[in-house]
Order: C-alpha cells, then structure tokens, then sequence
C-alpha cells in the first residue's frame, strides 16, 4: 500500500463527505476525485436509498472527459451490482478513472468485487486507507451486511462491585451527570432504543435523548421487549418515535426485525434481565459500562444469568477505550474470542 | 510556609532515612541537621523501639555547640514525651537549634505538641513540607495511632461485572499475571495478611510474598479468621511465620490482637464473606480491586452483603490510582465521607 499525501487528505475529506449522508440501510459513503496532479475534480456522497452512490454523484459534477485518467478516493469498496442505480465499478470505468482508492472492502456476496471488477479492467487499485475511521463509521452497517442484523451495544451502569442498585431497589444516583449526559448523547446516535418491560415498569424511562436544551434533533426510535403491558400513562407514549413493542423472549426474531426496518444501530438499555439475555444469546457487539465509584454489595447485580457456567465459558473482553466521567469511568468493549492470558 | 531549597531537600533526604528503619510498633522516622547556611551538619533516623529518635540520633553524631542556630529538618513532628527515650523536642531546644521543620503532626495526645513546646521556647517552627509523601510512608502508623488499630487494606479480584468465579466455583485465572505479581508484591510490604476459614478451605493458599526467584525476603504474618478448624496439612502450615487463628467473627477483637502484636499494615484478602465484613463493619482503610476484561454473570459476587439497605447507604470511594496491569486493571481507592454527585 502506497497513498500520495493528496489521496491521504482526498479519504480524510470523503470520510467528511460521507457523514453528510443519513444513517439508513444504505451505508454512509463519500468520494472525491483526485487529477493525476493531486487536485481536487469533483467530491460526491451517497444520500440514501434509490439516489446515486458516492462515486457516481461525483462523477455527475464534471463535464465529458474530466475524469479520464482521474483517480477515484472512496471510503467504501465500489459496487459491482445492478440495483436500483448502476455498478459503480463500471461507472468508474466508463469514465475513464485510471486508479481507485478505497478504505473498505464491501463484505457483500451480492455488491462485492467491485474492485476486482476494476484491477480487470486495467484499472490501479489500492485499498486500506484510512480502515480504522471508515469501520468505525460503518461498524453498524458491517454488522448488517456480515451478520444480516442490527449492530447492538449493550449498557448498563453499575458499581465498582457489579451492582445496579441497593437491597430494596433504589439506584438514584450511582452515576454521575456527565456519565448520564454521555449516555444522552449515545442515545442519539442510535436508531433505536431497547429495554424490557421490567425496566419500563420499574423505572418508566422516556427513553427519548435529551440535552441541557430538551430534546435532541435525532431521536432513536424506542423498543420494548417483553410479554407485560405497556401502561396507558407511560413516559415512553410520549416519545416523538412510536414504541415497538415485541411480547417475545427470541431477540434474534426482535434484531431480525428491525433490520428490516433498516434500524442498524441497536442500543439495548437493560435492564439486568435482557441485557444478560443478549450477552447470553452472543448478541452484543459492543458493552458500555458505567462504573461509580461506589460499593453497593447485596443482590442487585448489573448482570444475571449470561449463560457461564464455569470458567472456561467466561465471555472475554477487548477494551477499547476507558474514559473518566467525571467521578465516573466508562469502559467501552466488545468481546473478544480469545483466550485469557495463562498464569501461574 | 515557605522552606528555603536547602530545606527542601534536606526532607526528601530525611524521607530516605525514615525507610532505612523496621517497620513496627513506631513511626519510621529521618532528621537532616542543617547549618544556618544550610549545609548538612548531621543525619538520623529511628531504628526501632527502645532507640534514639531520629532528632536524637542526628544530634549525637555532633559534639559541643555544633547544633547551635541549626535547622532540625524531620519527617514527624518531634515528640514532646518522655518514654524510654527522652523528648525530642527538649533535646533540640537543649541543643539551641534555632528552627525545625517537619512534615507531618503527630496527632497521639502523649506524644504530640512538640511543636508547641518548641514555639514557646523561642525556636522558629514549620510544618507541611512534604507531607503527602510523609503520610503516604506513614499512613498506617497514623491510623494506629489515631484509631487505635491497624491499618486495612481490603483486597479482591472480580470480573468486569463484579464475580469472583463462574457458576461452579472455578475462577483460575480472571486476572492476568502482572495482577497476580502485583498482589505478591503488596503481599511484602504488609505485616500480616488475612483470610477466612472458607476461602482457606476451598483454595489453600499459601499467603506467602512470592517472586519470581521464589519466597520474598520479608513475609507478612499469615492470620485466618473463622470456627473452621485448619486442616493439618493446609499449605499456610508451611508458612514462614506461625499462623495466627483467631475462631471469631469479632473483627475489631482481632484487629486490636494484630495492633497489640506491632501489626499495623493488614492486607485482607478475602473470599468475598470476609472482604464484606470488614466493609460492613467500616473498618477497610483502602480497597484494592483487580478488574479483570470479562463478564460472568451468576451468583458468586466478589463481595456479599455490606450493610446498605438503601441507596443513600452506598459506600461512595475516593479513588486514589487507576492502573493497568496487562489486560487487567487495578483501582486504588479510599472510602469517602461525602455524598455522591447530584443529578437531574
């Protein structure tokens, strides 16, 4: 791998482009046309469903030739597919882009093989720039694309000691304001939000995500799982999405589903019972923890039952990040498949 | 306060000295001598009950008026007591040192107010200089002194959801080498360490301070609370030291055995009923919690019940140091007096 410094700043500016375009079934992608000389043609992103694909909008601005012998920066490996708008690989092609950059491979049998689609046709390709902030972008939609269902973070907050409230129940408040403002400004980065109905009856949570000004502009869309009732007077009617409900225990049939109303990024909020049913079930790709600096003891644990019944099933953890909050610490993860460090 | 660099320096010198002293039953003491132009005339320090006091140690190594107008420069306020050694602080006046500096107070009610003592016989007296380094060597001589009973420190190992072990017991290994290496290294500096009967009988464990190279120089006396009988062929037999049963559940009766035996650094290791006894019962000076990367899930908390019914009951920490050791982390923390952040 080789990148000019041109084509360096070319990818950190798609990935810009690319956050332009809305969160949606489609995944985010931006592109930029680079001359032979470095200099900026054209830049392009993909605005949803049905409308054109990064490299196609950007080839759209430019007139005849101007592309012949251009090379093409995109944040996601162009498509080799026929769907509701052409392949980008032959686009590209067509008109004449003599190299292609990309920072993503596309996972998918179907849309896959854009770029060996391009290297036949004579076409330079190269990819892996700037990987890391292009899958952290994508993540959700990689886990559509791989996996067929939403991304899912499970979180929870919880003493140092693994508790989510004392004896009789009372949990206000173990965390922080900043670890809670930090969970607001999560919520809105979700497409929907998940809790049981143990959690919406003991708690009754709005579930909505909000800042020091009210509401924030996104809302995630809320979700309950479970057989109860959602009471008449409860907090979450009054959310602006309307609620899903799923009377159901089978989560993968509830992330089936919201796959297919294109929600990819899951945020499940607990409480203790379903968060450990979908540690239990494999199904968290991501755990936020927020730790208080505080002992609580007694039974109120964070987790239940996930599933380990002796040591060798312990459900390993890549750290990713590890954040003060305040008095807080938040510990972002996502499990890891591989064995604990031995000892003696 | 203000302390010439001379002085400055001549602390951190004393607080060199102060560790060339046995840890025991009296403070580890240093004195640095300076001349009014602040060259060291004489250095001291405390080797333990029945000898000279630091000061009194730095004065004899001077002879006739080599003291007078000096600068007494010492870890601990001087006492102003007569016990088996004279006080300090008539031994400086004595020897018409014009000034003394010193880092810490000495809060015994006997032994304090040598500063006093000191300031009415015209001699010019600072405190401060370096006191958090004075206290974080002396601290638990302080406790001792001040609460009467040794210091404690409560020490467990969980996973990231707050387990000692899975479902059946099993828990080898949670925490990674460097964690284990590190308790065998707190193991050394405590002067005993504790367990219950249970954790005795289902792990064994030797309670020796282990290196790589085998059995640390200095061991902690091993102490097992509980009616369990200890097995004749128990691993903690061959210990360096006699083990000390105490077959009670009374901690206080057998912290003030440990304080009356010159025991002051307790270093509580567990299982989890213990650990949360000595939580309940107010009397952990500091909590170590290795934190291992994985979930479990289940019924075995590191910690039982400590005594909070009700949230505004939690045992908020003041945490000292977050470390990472490996994958593992350590948090270092103090129980805090005050109340928790609010919230909306």
């Amino acid at each position: 791998m080789a990148f000019s410094e041109a084509e360096q700043r070319a990818m950190a500016r798609a990935l810009e482009l690319a956050r332009r375009g809305p969160r949606s079934r489609n995944p985010q992608v931006g592109a930029v046309l680079l001359s032979p000389s470095g200099e900026v043609l054209a830049e392009g992103w993909h605005r949803g469903a049905g409308t054109p694909h990064a490299e196609v909008d950007a080839l759209s601005h430019l007139e005849g030739d101007a592309a012949r012998g251009a090379t093409a920066v995109v944040t996601l490996e162009p498509c080799n597919h026929t769907g509701r708008t052409g392949p980008c690989a032959e686009a590209l092609i067509a008109a004449g882009v003599a190299r292609v950059v990309f920072a993503l491979p596309d996972p998918g049998d179907v849309e896959g093989g854009g770029g060996e689609r391009l290297h036949a046709a004579g076409v330079d390709v190269e990819s892996g720039l700037l990987a890391d902030e292009a899958r952290a972008l994508l993540e959700p939609w990689l886990t559509a694309r791989t996996l067929g269902r939403p991304h899912v973070t499970v979180k929870w907050a919880q003493s140092l000691d693994g508790r989510a409230a004392a004896a009789d129940g009372t949990s206000q408040w173990i965390t922080g304001p900043l670890a809670r403002a930090d969970v607001h400004a999560r919520r809105a980065q979700a497409d929907a939000i998940v809790v049981g109905t143990g959690t919406l009856l003991a708690d009754d949570p709005a579930l909505t995500a909000r800042d020091d000004a009210g509401l924030r502009p996104t809302q995630p869309v809320p979700v309950v799982i479970g057989r109860a009732q959602i009471p008449a007077g409860a907090a979450i009617r009054r959310h602006p999405h309307d609620v899903l409900h799923y009377p159901t225990r089978d989560l993968a049939a509830v992330l089936a589903d919201l796959h297919d109303r294109g929600l990819h990024r899951v945020f499940v909020e607990g409480g203790p019972t379903l968060a450990s049913a979908f540690l239990a079930a494999g199904l968290a790709d991501r755990v936020l923890v927020y730790l208080a600096p505080t002992l609580l003891g007694g039974s109120r644990t964070a987790l239940a039952d996930i599933g380990v019944a002796t040591i060798s099933q312990q459900r390993r953890l890549a750290i990713e990040q590890i954040d003060r909050l305040g008095d807080d610490l938040l510990v972002v993860a996502r499990p890891a498949p591989s064995a604990p460090e031995g000892g003696s």
